[in-house]
């Protein structure tokens, strides 16, 4: 497992972190406890007692405090023992560690590297409930996979065409023609204009139009999209350069995606998707959940199979193709900052 | 596992080869997809897209050629690519391995060898629906134990007098006498007088009767064997020798079966039997299915629990019994040409 | 997997052991058949046949005998095979491993160590269905979890106040006072006054009384406790020393639990409790049972999840706490002992 770890990893939704009722969850291999106290911070800790290793998960909000429910000990929101039961001193090693931890546009961000490098201004721009322009509706899905390999399936549209040949209805041109892939500082932006389409399954427009669609890839594994539809002639009016979103003339949509990779063979895929107040309504809301339901379904079960095929190959080789730019690009990136952080903590060693 | 490569292996049912509807299979731990055109020919391709390691077996038959459904590469029944959606150029390593593969008796058969040695005459003899004489029924099981395990009870048929004491009825006399043991090119003949008998479950007789059993047990795991029920005395006329099956009076039958390694702890077992038609119809066939399904249970319970002992004993070893002559000349026979294959690799590499 | 092998650990119990009905048990990683005969006799041995490792506990009995149901070899119940079908001689290495068995106090316990050593006074004096004293019901639980965690959990009772909070009911006591653990040859003696109480759960008393609790906890995981209610005042008058059982003047009851490791992973937990004959009768006997089936849920879901965090933790350590006395003298116990038997068969190797 090659991750960043200098990043914010989405742990959850923020409207399903229920105040004063602990939640397990498990990224990068670490299992983090966190919790939403009665005044509303949220905190994330070591899901694991410096005592006996139970987790804390299964423990007691007490104000601020999370209290371990094996044997008592009560645990400040940095990880810092303040009561062992029974006994007078705390030693000093009585402390687990802590995570920072934000919660932001509907999602639980988790800091998993160095806590000194924790910056909120990184958190991806996601669209959540609090956006007041969208309507959405929003769901998750575990993987038995690594997380590289979905984030691969998001940065190669190509399967669109395939994967999704029904569902989505998207037509070939997804796998016929290559998006603009330009390198960011954390991430990939891809953009396509789809000329003379009838546009996708749900969403389809009465006369031919031009579809657009462009989204950023961003570390550690957020996919912010949104696509919408213009009269034909647009883009190449435009030169097929990217149009102003408010002259979207039907079909304007927004969806954020985050992967998190919880063991090196588990991952958990949250996403949000709806379409713009101007550009519909909850129906047609609901219409796009169904939808995506059947189409993430379909790269559930194709990626699931692709991991098992890569489990009982000795040595996995891929040959990328034309569509794997922005795969190739986004994972350089990962790599790089990878060993970066890793020559950083030998340097501090 | 040690298994001879250079050998057809049983992949699957031909008649439950729906036409243009890709199947997976696991032999030796490799995976293959196998499927039948409209044309009616059978391919065998090794499961894995050379592009990302997704399965064929998801893939969508087009013509002779099978596209991966991922991102759209698609294959000649040989395995080489023909067609990289967004990109002009195919690379020469665009190819995925080919297997031999043969529908005939029923079965569908891979040679999991060297390809140029595949040899259709080393196709076992079996038994299909094909074969007017019979009126078959046919049936498999998934075994969580390595075939080996399988084919060392097929080859000492002593198990019957305990095992399946109760659903064969078959009486003590299986453990008690010892067939006769012929070592073949390819695996050994099992043959054996039982006297004074009034047969086995379903088939008996009301008059005490010679009853005849052979089976050839062939590589690479393949039981095919007949029995039949004669005038008492017939035995000891012939001098023990084997009789003309022609001349079988009372329950002539024959069963085909094959064994399958998928990997080295998971195994599946295809098996057909049924009466000769002058010996039998449909109702006794679906007797004999009814015992088969019972019996062939209770070898799974003796086997996969066999195969936990095993698992769970550090350096296991066996002990062979006088009863053991078949298990042991089939499984020197395997050590020897796997030994001989091995060497042939080192040779040529 | 540190454990004492020269010790009894329970296999079952001994009515549930219906005559010539071979069981299976798997205790530290070594399957076990254990039966009885008709006559009443109790025997064990390595479940796993000389000739081809079937297990024996898929046999069948005969006289004193169990005959392995695969090819028939038969076994005295001291693991000489006395038959091979089909064959004259049997070679003296055609034997299995016996195991010291005896049927005492409700339980069979089975000798781990070596047979010479084996020996009945060692077997700790539970309470059993035999006991007239005691109105018992009992009942099992098996974890995804070692025994020693469930070992470390019934040595350290201050987890009453925070696992069992309102199951037991039992106060905050628990966590806030030491009891007085007492080494003993084979074990921990735990003993402790609770005074000014109303009692536990479904044993409360209308005012406030003195309540003693005593446990031996002994190798190689058996814990006898009694526990009862006296006068308030009398813990006082005693100077906190051990009250007379039969002074107790309500709520006096017994409990027997034993931990069984299976592998490094799995353990089978066997619990009996009830009431003394003049403190309760069967109706509060079937209220115990209900609560000891909640409260010992509580106690698996708690040490199931232990045991997750601390596989998934590179290099667990604990760090134990003033009311882990109990705990740290049991497990140097265990040590030592253990230590010293692989000292032993060095040199007798």
């Amino acid at each position: 497992m090659t991750y960043v770890r200098n990043a914010w990893y989405v742990a959850g939704w923020e409207q399903e972190l229920a105040p004063e009722t602990p939640a397990a969850i498990t990224i990068l291999g670490e299992r983090i406890v966190i919790w939403r106290t009665a005044s509303g911070s949220v905190h994330a800790l070591e899901d694991r007692c410096v005592h006996r290793l139970a987790p804390l998960s299964l423990g007691r909000c007490e104000g601020e405090r999370l209290r371990c429910m094996y044997h008592g000990l009560l645990f400040d929101p940095d990880g810092k023992v303040v009561e062992i039961p029974g006994q007078e001193t705390i030693p000093p090693r009585a402390r687990v560690k802590g995570y920072p931890v934000e919660a932001r546009h509907s999602w639980v961000w988790v800091w998993m590297g160095d806590p000194e490098a924790a910056d909120i201004s990184l958190i991806p721009p996601a669209v959540g409930y609090d956006d007041p322009a969208y309507i959405l509706g929003h769901g998750q899905l575990d993987y038995e996979a690594e997380a590289r390999l979905i984030n691969d399936n998001l940065l190669d549209f190509s399967h669109l065409s395939y994967v999704h040949a029904i569902s989505f209805g998207a037509g070939p041109q997804f796998a016929q023609s290559q998006p603009k892939i330009t390198p960011l500082a954390r991430g990939i932006r891809s953009e396509r204009w789809i000329t003379g389409t009838l546009g996708a399954s749900n969403r389809k427009s009465d006369v031919p139009v031009d579809s657009w669609q462009t989204y950023d890839f961003l570390l550690p594994g957020v996919l912010l999209m949104w696509s919408g539809n213009y009269p034909a002639g647009t883009a190449e009016r435009l030169g097929y350069a990217p149009p102003p979103q408010e002259d979207a003339q039907q079909g304007l949509n927004f969806t954020s995606q985050a992967v998190t990779p919880m063991t090196d063979r588990t991952s958990r895929y949250f996403f949000s998707w709806g379409p713009h107040r101007d550009h519909g309504d909850e129906a047609m809301r609901d219409g796009m959940m169904e939808l995506a339901a059947v189409a993430f379904g379909e790269d559930k079960v194709m990626i699931e199979a692709q991991q098992k095929v890569i489990d009982m190959t000795p040595d996995p080789v891929v040959m990328p193709s034309a569509h794997d730019r922005g795969v190739t690009l986004f994972n350089r990136l990962v790599e790089k900052l990878a060993r970066a952080e890793a020559g950083g903590q030998q340097q501090a060693a």
